[in-house]
Protein backbone atom coordinates (compact mmCIF):
# COMPACT_ATOMS: atom_id res chain seq x y z
CA UNK A 1 0.00 0.00 0.00
CA UNK A 2 1.75 3.42 -1.12
CA UNK A 3 0.73 6.37 1.13
CA UNK A 4 -1.43 9.38 -0.76
CA UNK A 5 1.27 11.64 0.57
CA UNK A 6 4.42 10.10 0.02
CA UNK A 7 2.78 9.29 -4.16
CA UNK A 8 1.99 13.23 -4.11
CA UNK A 9 5.81 14.07 -3.51
CA UNK A 10 6.86 11.70 -5.81
CA UNK A 11 4.97 13.39 -8.27
CA UNK A 12 6.07 16.76 -7.35
CA UNK A 13 9.70 15.77 -7.76
CA UNK A 14 8.82 14.11 -11.12
CA UNK A 15 7.23 17.53 -12.42
CA UNK A 16 10.16 19.52 -11.05
CA UNK A 17 12.81 17.54 -12.58
CA UNK A 18 11.54 17.20 -16.35
CA UNK A 19 11.47 21.13 -16.13
CA UNK A 20 14.81 20.79 -14.51
CA UNK A 21 13.40 23.43 -11.74
CA UNK A 22 15.38 21.99 -8.92
CA UNK A 23 17.85 24.65 -9.30
CA UNK A 24 15.14 27.42 -8.00
CA UNK A 25 13.14 24.99 -5.25
CA UNK A 26 15.61 26.02 -2.55
CA UNK A 27 14.05 25.77 0.65
CA UNK A 28 14.57 30.10 0.93
CA UNK A 29 12.68 29.94 -2.35
CA UNK A 30 10.00 26.99 -1.03
CA UNK A 31 9.55 29.15 2.02
CA UNK A 32 8.66 32.56 -0.27
CA UNK A 33 6.65 30.49 -2.56
CA UNK A 34 4.81 28.97 0.97
CA UNK A 35 3.92 32.18 2.11
CA UNK A 36 3.16 34.11 -0.83
CA UNK A 37 0.54 30.83 -1.81
CA UNK A 38 -0.99 31.78 1.68
CA UNK A 39 -1.75 34.62 1.24
CA UNK A 40 -3.70 34.41 -2.08
CA UNK A 41 -5.93 32.68 0.63
CA UNK A 42 -6.26 35.36 2.71
CA UNK A 43 -6.68 37.32 -0.14
CA UNK A 44 -10.40 35.66 -1.06
CA UNK A 45 -11.30 36.32 2.84
CA UNK A 46 -9.53 40.14 3.72
CA UNK A 47 -13.13 41.71 2.73
CA UNK A 48 -15.83 38.87 4.14
CA UNK A 49 -17.22 39.65 7.58
CA UNK A 50 -16.26 35.95 9.71
CA UNK A 51 -20.05 34.90 8.74
CA UNK A 52 -19.41 34.85 5.22
CA UNK A 53 -16.11 33.40 5.30
CA UNK A 54 -17.68 29.88 6.66
CA UNK A 55 -20.50 30.16 3.41
CA UNK A 56 -18.35 31.01 0.03
CA UNK A 57 -20.20 30.62 -3.26
CA UNK A 58 -19.38 27.82 -5.54
CA UNK A 59 -17.04 29.44 -7.59
CA UNK A 60 -15.11 30.73 -4.55
CA UNK A 61 -14.38 27.72 -3.58
CA UNK A 62 -13.33 26.28 -6.48
CA UNK A 63 -10.93 29.42 -6.57
CA UNK A 64 -10.12 28.53 -2.70
CA UNK A 65 -9.59 24.72 -3.47
CA UNK A 66 -6.55 25.20 -6.38
CA UNK A 67 -4.74 27.77 -3.34
CA UNK A 68 -5.22 25.12 -0.85
CA UNK A 69 -3.88 23.24 -3.32
CA UNK A 70 -0.75 25.29 -4.08
CA UNK A 71 0.02 25.98 -0.69
CA UNK A 72 0.23 22.37 0.47
CA UNK A 73 2.62 21.59 -2.59
CA UNK A 74 4.96 24.27 -1.49
CA UNK A 75 4.42 22.98 1.73
CA UNK A 76 4.90 19.42 1.20
CA UNK A 77 7.82 19.92 -1.26
CA UNK A 78 9.74 22.35 1.73
CA UNK A 79 9.01 19.51 3.90
CA UNK A 80 10.14 16.80 1.55
CA UNK A 81 14.20 18.68 1.32
CA UNK A 82 14.40 18.04 4.99
CA UNK A 83 12.62 14.81 5.34
CA UNK A 84 9.84 15.94 8.08
CA UNK A 85 7.04 13.91 7.51
CA UNK A 86 3.68 16.12 7.94
CA UNK A 87 1.60 14.21 9.69
CA UNK A 88 3.81 13.22 11.86
CA UNK A 89 5.40 16.41 12.85
CA UNK A 90 1.49 17.76 13.12
CA UNK A 91 0.18 14.78 15.91
CA UNK A 92 3.81 15.46 18.08
CA UNK A 93 3.45 19.48 17.42
CA UNK A 94 -0.52 18.84 19.17
CA UNK A 95 0.85 16.70 21.94
CA UNK A 96 2.94 19.84 22.69
CA UNK A 97 0.25 21.95 22.25
CA UNK A 98 -2.09 19.47 24.78
CA UNK A 99 0.62 20.63 27.46
CA UNK A 100 0.53 24.50 26.59
CA UNK A 101 -3.23 24.79 26.27
CA UNK A 102 -4.81 22.21 28.87
CA UNK A 103 -8.21 22.07 28.94
CA UNK A 104 -8.86 23.61 32.18
CA UNK A 105 -7.03 26.70 31.48
CA UNK A 106 -7.65 27.10 27.38
CA UNK A 107 -11.47 26.48 27.33
CA UNK A 108 -13.73 29.02 25.49
CA UNK A 109 -10.15 31.06 25.39
CA UNK A 110 -8.44 33.01 22.23
CA UNK A 111 -5.50 33.99 24.17
CA UNK A 112 -1.79 32.70 23.75
CA UNK A 113 -0.94 30.27 26.31
CA UNK A 114 1.56 32.68 27.92
CA UNK A 115 -1.26 35.13 28.27
CA UNK A 116 -3.29 32.62 29.79
CA UNK B 1 -7.77 1.10 7.04
CA UNK B 2 -8.11 4.77 7.86
CA UNK B 3 -6.10 7.60 5.99
CA UNK B 4 -3.61 8.91 7.77
CA UNK B 5 -4.44 12.62 6.78
CA UNK B 6 -8.31 12.09 7.80
CA UNK B 7 -7.23 10.41 11.17
CA UNK B 8 -5.56 13.64 12.09
CA UNK B 9 -8.14 15.87 10.94
CA UNK B 10 -9.99 14.08 13.64
CA UNK B 11 -7.48 14.36 16.19
CA UNK B 12 -7.84 18.28 15.40
CA UNK B 13 -11.40 18.35 15.26
CA UNK B 14 -11.42 17.05 18.92
CA UNK B 15 -9.10 19.08 20.30
CA UNK B 16 -10.62 22.11 19.25
CA UNK B 17 -14.11 21.20 19.95
CA UNK B 18 -12.95 19.91 23.68
CA UNK B 19 -11.33 23.79 24.21
CA UNK B 20 -14.65 24.93 22.65
CA UNK B 21 -12.10 26.69 20.14
CA UNK B 22 -14.87 26.31 17.33
CA UNK B 23 -15.86 29.81 17.52
CA UNK B 24 -12.85 31.12 16.77
CA UNK B 25 -11.81 28.82 13.65
CA UNK B 26 -13.73 30.75 11.17
CA UNK B 27 -12.53 30.42 7.60
CA UNK B 28 -11.75 33.71 7.66
CA UNK B 29 -9.21 33.26 11.19
CA UNK B 30 -8.27 30.11 10.02
CA UNK B 31 -6.83 31.96 6.76
CA UNK B 32 -5.23 34.36 9.01
CA UNK B 33 -3.24 31.83 11.14
CA UNK B 34 -2.10 30.11 8.34
CA UNK B 35 -0.08 33.13 6.84
CA UNK B 36 1.12 33.67 10.43
CA UNK B 37 2.40 30.45 10.34
CA UNK B 38 3.64 30.53 7.07
CA UNK B 39 5.69 33.24 7.69
CA UNK B 40 7.29 31.63 10.94
CA UNK B 41 9.05 29.27 8.49
CA UNK B 42 9.57 31.93 6.08
CA UNK B 43 11.84 34.21 9.08
CA UNK B 44 14.02 30.75 9.25
CA UNK B 45 15.23 31.54 6.59
CA UNK B 46 15.32 35.11 5.59
CA UNK B 47 18.96 36.41 6.37
CA UNK B 48 20.30 32.47 4.93
CA UNK B 49 21.96 32.38 1.37
CA UNK B 50 20.23 29.56 -0.43
CA UNK B 51 22.68 27.46 -0.11
CA UNK B 52 22.47 28.21 3.92
CA UNK B 53 18.89 27.29 3.41
CA UNK B 54 19.92 23.79 1.95
CA UNK B 55 21.48 22.58 5.06
CA UNK B 56 20.08 23.84 8.07
CA UNK B 57 21.71 22.67 11.41
CA UNK B 58 19.76 20.11 13.23
CA UNK B 59 18.06 22.43 16.22
CA UNK B 60 16.73 24.67 13.06
CA UNK B 61 15.15 21.82 11.38
CA UNK B 62 13.54 20.86 14.79
CA UNK B 63 12.25 24.58 14.97
CA UNK B 64 11.24 24.04 10.92
CA UNK B 65 9.73 20.91 11.77
CA UNK B 66 7.29 22.54 14.26
CA UNK B 67 6.53 25.26 12.02
CA UNK B 68 6.05 22.68 8.92
CA UNK B 69 3.83 21.24 11.35
CA UNK B 70 1.22 24.53 12.62
CA UNK B 71 1.42 25.69 9.11
CA UNK B 72 0.46 22.27 8.15
CA UNK B 73 -2.08 21.90 10.44
CA UNK B 74 -3.83 25.23 9.94
CA UNK B 75 -3.98 24.26 5.96
CA UNK B 76 -5.99 21.01 6.74
CA UNK B 77 -8.40 22.40 9.05
CA UNK B 78 -9.25 25.11 6.66
CA UNK B 79 -9.38 22.50 3.70
CA UNK B 80 -11.76 20.55 6.00
CA UNK B 81 -14.38 23.10 6.52
CA UNK B 82 -14.59 23.35 2.87
CA UNK B 83 -14.59 19.30 2.46
CA UNK B 84 -11.43 19.76 0.49
CA UNK B 85 -9.08 16.41 -0.02
CA UNK B 86 -5.83 18.31 -0.06
CA UNK B 87 -4.08 15.04 -2.36
CA UNK B 88 -6.82 15.55 -4.73
CA UNK B 89 -7.17 19.27 -4.69
CA UNK B 90 -2.91 19.58 -5.67
CA UNK B 91 -3.32 16.16 -8.28
CA UNK B 92 -5.42 18.18 -10.32
CA UNK B 93 -3.88 21.49 -9.40
CA UNK B 94 -0.75 19.67 -11.08
CA UNK B 95 -2.67 18.84 -14.33
CA UNK B 96 -3.61 22.13 -14.89
CA UNK B 97 0.58 23.13 -14.02
CA UNK B 98 1.20 20.79 -16.77
CA UNK B 99 -0.48 23.00 -19.27
CA UNK B 100 0.49 26.30 -18.02
CA UNK B 101 4.00 25.32 -18.27
CA UNK B 102 4.70 22.70 -20.71
CA UNK B 103 8.39 21.46 -20.54
CA UNK B 104 9.82 22.30 -23.83
CA UNK B 105 8.32 25.87 -22.77
CA UNK B 106 9.07 26.07 -19.30
CA UNK B 107 12.65 24.07 -18.71
CA UNK B 108 15.23 25.45 -16.49
CA UNK B 109 13.02 28.78 -16.72
CA UNK B 110 11.67 30.23 -13.48
CA UNK B 111 9.83 32.64 -15.55
CA UNK B 112 5.47 32.65 -14.62
CA UNK B 113 3.50 31.01 -17.47
CA UNK B 114 2.23 34.60 -18.91
CA UNK B 115 5.78 35.85 -19.52
CA UNK B 116 6.92 32.65 -21.01
CA UNK C 1 13.99 71.69 5.72
CA UNK C 2 14.76 68.05 5.72
CA UNK C 3 11.99 65.64 4.71
CA UNK C 4 11.24 63.67 7.66
CA UNK C 5 10.71 59.90 5.65
CA UNK C 6 14.30 61.09 4.32
CA UNK C 7 15.85 61.62 7.25
CA UNK C 8 14.51 58.18 8.53
CA UNK C 9 16.30 56.61 5.41
CA UNK C 10 19.68 58.02 6.80
CA UNK C 11 19.33 57.04 10.07
CA UNK C 12 18.30 53.18 9.25
CA UNK C 13 21.19 53.42 6.26
CA UNK C 14 24.01 54.41 8.99
CA UNK C 15 22.39 51.60 11.54
CA UNK C 16 23.35 49.23 8.68
CA UNK C 17 26.06 50.65 7.78
CA UNK C 18 27.68 50.52 11.51
CA UNK C 19 26.50 46.58 11.46
CA UNK C 20 28.27 45.57 8.47
CA UNK C 21 24.92 44.73 7.42
CA UNK C 22 24.23 45.48 4.14
CA UNK C 23 25.72 42.04 2.90
CA UNK C 24 22.68 41.15 4.00
CA UNK C 25 19.53 43.59 3.23
CA UNK C 26 19.22 42.52 -0.26
CA UNK C 27 15.52 43.57 -1.57
CA UNK C 28 14.87 39.65 -1.55
CA UNK C 29 15.57 39.44 2.23
CA UNK C 30 13.75 42.77 2.48
CA UNK C 31 10.69 41.45 1.05
CA UNK C 32 11.17 38.32 3.27
CA UNK C 33 11.31 40.30 6.58
CA UNK C 34 8.55 43.16 4.83
CA UNK C 35 6.05 40.08 5.04
CA UNK C 36 7.30 38.74 8.12
CA UNK C 37 7.01 41.86 9.92
CA UNK C 38 3.40 42.50 8.46
CA UNK C 39 2.40 38.64 9.57
CA UNK C 40 3.54 39.81 13.00
CA UNK C 41 0.68 42.57 12.59
CA UNK C 42 -1.69 39.89 11.35
CA UNK C 43 -1.07 37.58 14.56
CA UNK C 44 -2.11 40.71 16.61
CA UNK C 45 -5.65 40.52 14.94
CA UNK C 46 -6.13 36.34 14.06
CA UNK C 47 -8.70 35.22 16.41
CA UNK C 48 -10.26 38.61 17.49
CA UNK C 49 -13.39 39.90 16.05
CA UNK C 50 -13.36 42.87 14.06
CA UNK C 51 -15.49 44.98 16.21
CA UNK C 52 -12.45 44.07 19.27
CA UNK C 53 -9.82 44.97 16.90
CA UNK C 54 -11.22 48.72 16.70
CA UNK C 55 -10.22 49.00 20.17
CA UNK C 56 -7.51 47.07 21.96
CA UNK C 57 -6.10 47.25 25.19
CA UNK C 58 -2.98 50.29 25.48
CA UNK C 59 -0.61 47.32 26.05
CA UNK C 60 -1.38 45.74 22.66
CA UNK C 61 -1.79 48.74 20.83
CA UNK C 62 1.89 49.56 22.60
CA UNK C 63 3.01 46.04 20.54
CA UNK C 64 0.90 47.00 17.66
CA UNK C 65 3.01 50.50 17.36
CA UNK C 66 5.96 48.80 17.55
CA UNK C 67 5.30 45.61 14.91
CA UNK C 68 4.14 49.05 12.27
CA UNK C 69 7.61 50.40 13.42
CA UNK C 70 9.15 47.38 12.26
CA UNK C 71 6.98 46.62 8.74
CA UNK C 72 7.69 50.32 7.96
CA UNK C 73 11.48 50.04 8.58
CA UNK C 74 11.37 47.02 5.77
CA UNK C 75 8.96 48.98 3.55
CA UNK C 76 11.48 51.95 3.63
CA UNK C 77 14.65 50.21 3.26
CA UNK C 78 13.17 48.07 -0.13
CA UNK C 79 12.09 51.42 -1.54
CA UNK C 80 15.39 53.27 -0.69
CA UNK C 81 17.28 50.55 -2.54
CA UNK C 82 15.05 51.32 -5.75
CA UNK C 83 14.72 54.75 -4.93
CA UNK C 84 11.24 54.80 -4.88
CA UNK C 85 9.78 57.79 -2.76
CA UNK C 86 6.78 56.30 -1.09
CA UNK C 87 4.81 58.88 -0.60
CA UNK C 88 4.63 59.63 -4.39
CA UNK C 89 4.16 56.33 -5.39
CA UNK C 90 1.20 55.81 -3.14
CA UNK C 91 -0.69 58.84 -4.84
CA UNK C 92 -0.12 57.67 -8.38
CA UNK C 93 -1.23 54.04 -7.37
CA UNK C 94 -4.40 56.45 -5.42
CA UNK C 95 -4.89 58.10 -9.03
CA UNK C 96 -4.73 54.76 -10.42
CA UNK C 97 -7.46 53.07 -8.10
CA UNK C 98 -9.88 56.10 -8.21
CA UNK C 99 -10.33 55.05 -12.32
CA UNK C 100 -10.52 51.22 -11.14
CA UNK C 101 -12.92 52.01 -8.71
CA UNK C 102 -15.15 54.98 -9.54
CA UNK C 103 -17.42 55.80 -6.89
CA UNK C 104 -20.79 55.24 -8.94
CA UNK C 105 -19.80 51.28 -9.10
CA UNK C 106 -17.78 50.81 -6.21
CA UNK C 107 -19.80 52.58 -3.35
CA UNK C 108 -20.84 50.24 -0.38
CA UNK C 109 -19.24 47.56 -1.89
CA UNK C 110 -15.92 45.25 -1.34
CA UNK C 111 -15.43 43.84 -4.88
CA UNK C 112 -13.04 43.36 -6.59
CA UNK C 113 -12.58 45.80 -9.85
CA UNK C 114 -12.83 43.09 -12.02
CA UNK C 115 -16.01 41.82 -10.17
CA UNK C 116 -17.86 44.85 -9.98
CA UNK D 1 3.61 73.51 6.21
CA UNK D 2 2.01 70.36 5.87
CA UNK D 3 3.76 66.91 6.25
CA UNK D 4 3.53 64.79 3.37
CA UNK D 5 2.15 61.86 5.32
CA UNK D 6 -0.67 63.35 7.06
CA UNK D 7 -1.66 65.21 3.38
CA UNK D 8 -1.19 60.92 2.30
CA UNK D 9 -3.10 60.02 4.93
CA UNK D 10 -6.08 62.94 4.46
CA UNK D 11 -6.36 61.72 0.93
CA UNK D 12 -6.41 58.33 1.70
CA UNK D 13 -9.68 58.39 4.09
CA UNK D 14 -11.32 60.84 1.65
CA UNK D 15 -10.93 57.93 -0.72
CA UNK D 16 -12.82 55.91 1.35
CA UNK D 17 -15.57 57.79 2.62
CA UNK D 18 -16.62 58.75 -1.03
CA UNK D 19 -16.78 55.07 -1.52
CA UNK D 20 -18.17 54.12 1.83
CA UNK D 21 -15.83 51.71 2.38
CA UNK D 22 -14.97 52.46 6.01
CA UNK D 23 -16.98 49.19 7.10
CA UNK D 24 -14.47 47.19 5.07
CA UNK D 25 -11.60 48.76 7.28
CA UNK D 26 -11.37 47.48 10.17
CA UNK D 27 -7.67 47.11 11.88
CA UNK D 28 -8.24 43.38 11.41
CA UNK D 29 -9.10 43.26 7.53
CA UNK D 30 -6.52 46.42 6.79
CA UNK D 31 -4.02 43.88 8.65
CA UNK D 32 -5.03 41.04 5.96
CA UNK D 33 -4.67 43.19 3.69
CA UNK D 34 -1.66 43.98 4.47
CA UNK D 35 -0.21 41.12 4.75
CA UNK D 36 -1.71 40.60 1.24
CA UNK D 37 0.06 42.96 -0.43
CA UNK D 38 3.36 42.49 0.99
CA UNK D 39 3.29 39.29 -0.33
CA UNK D 40 2.75 40.59 -3.53
CA UNK D 41 6.18 42.00 -3.42
CA UNK D 42 7.58 38.95 -2.07
CA UNK D 43 6.44 37.33 -5.18
CA UNK D 44 8.55 39.55 -7.57
CA UNK D 45 11.81 38.28 -5.67
CA UNK D 46 10.79 34.64 -5.53
CA UNK D 47 12.43 32.98 -7.51
CA UNK D 48 15.36 35.22 -7.99
CA UNK D 49 18.76 34.77 -6.62
CA UNK D 50 19.79 37.87 -4.10
CA UNK D 51 22.14 39.45 -6.86
CA UNK D 52 19.30 39.28 -9.36
CA UNK D 53 17.00 40.79 -6.60
CA UNK D 54 19.25 43.76 -6.78
CA UNK D 55 18.85 44.89 -10.57
CA UNK D 56 15.72 44.46 -11.64
CA UNK D 57 14.22 45.46 -15.39
CA UNK D 58 12.74 48.59 -15.34
CA UNK D 59 9.16 47.03 -15.74
CA UNK D 60 9.54 45.03 -13.16
CA UNK D 61 10.62 48.34 -11.20
CA UNK D 62 7.73 49.61 -12.09
CA UNK D 63 5.59 46.75 -10.93
CA UNK D 64 7.39 46.79 -7.52
CA UNK D 65 6.58 50.30 -7.27
CA UNK D 66 3.08 49.81 -7.33
CA UNK D 67 3.14 47.45 -4.63
CA UNK D 68 5.35 49.43 -2.57
CA UNK D 69 2.76 51.92 -2.77
CA UNK D 70 0.03 49.23 -2.08
CA UNK D 71 1.49 48.33 1.44
CA UNK D 72 2.23 51.76 2.27
CA UNK D 73 -1.26 52.69 2.01
CA UNK D 74 -2.51 49.38 4.21
CA UNK D 75 0.25 49.98 6.78
CA UNK D 76 -0.66 53.90 7.06
CA UNK D 77 -4.47 53.21 6.95
CA UNK D 78 -3.83 50.74 10.15
CA UNK D 79 -1.34 52.92 11.67
CA UNK D 80 -3.75 55.89 11.53
CA UNK D 81 -6.30 54.04 13.14
CA UNK D 82 -4.54 54.09 16.37
CA UNK D 83 -2.92 57.24 15.77
CA UNK D 84 0.35 56.00 15.52
CA UNK D 85 2.74 58.28 13.88
CA UNK D 86 5.05 55.44 11.68
CA UNK D 87 8.37 58.21 12.01
CA UNK D 88 8.29 58.90 15.65
CA UNK D 89 7.65 54.73 15.92
CA UNK D 90 10.14 53.87 13.29
CA UNK D 91 12.52 56.15 15.55
CA UNK D 92 11.96 54.81 18.68
CA UNK D 93 11.90 51.18 17.97
CA UNK D 94 15.45 52.14 16.01
CA UNK D 95 16.74 52.99 19.40
CA UNK D 96 15.51 49.49 21.13
CA UNK D 97 17.00 48.06 18.67
CA UNK D 98 20.63 49.27 19.35
CA UNK D 99 19.96 48.03 22.64
CA UNK D 100 19.42 44.92 21.38
CA UNK D 101 22.17 44.19 19.22
CA UNK D 102 25.06 46.54 19.94
CA UNK D 103 27.66 47.40 17.01
CA UNK D 104 30.55 45.12 18.95
CA UNK D 105 28.55 41.97 18.95
CA UNK D 106 26.08 42.36 16.30
CA UNK D 107 29.21 43.39 13.58
CA UNK D 108 28.80 41.25 10.23
CA UNK D 109 26.17 38.64 12.25
CA UNK D 110 23.05 37.81 10.80
CA UNK D 111 22.00 36.08 14.03
CA UNK D 112 18.85 36.98 16.28
CA UNK D 113 19.39 38.90 19.14
CA UNK D 114 18.59 36.34 21.57
CA UNK D 115 21.32 33.90 19.72
CA UNK D 116 23.97 36.68 19.23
Amino acid sequence: MTDRIAALSATLAAFAHERDWEQFHTPKNLAMALSVEASEIVEIFQWLTEAQSKRLPPEKVQHLREELADTFVSLLKLADHYKVDLIEAAHQKLEKNAKKYPVEKAKGSAKKYNEL
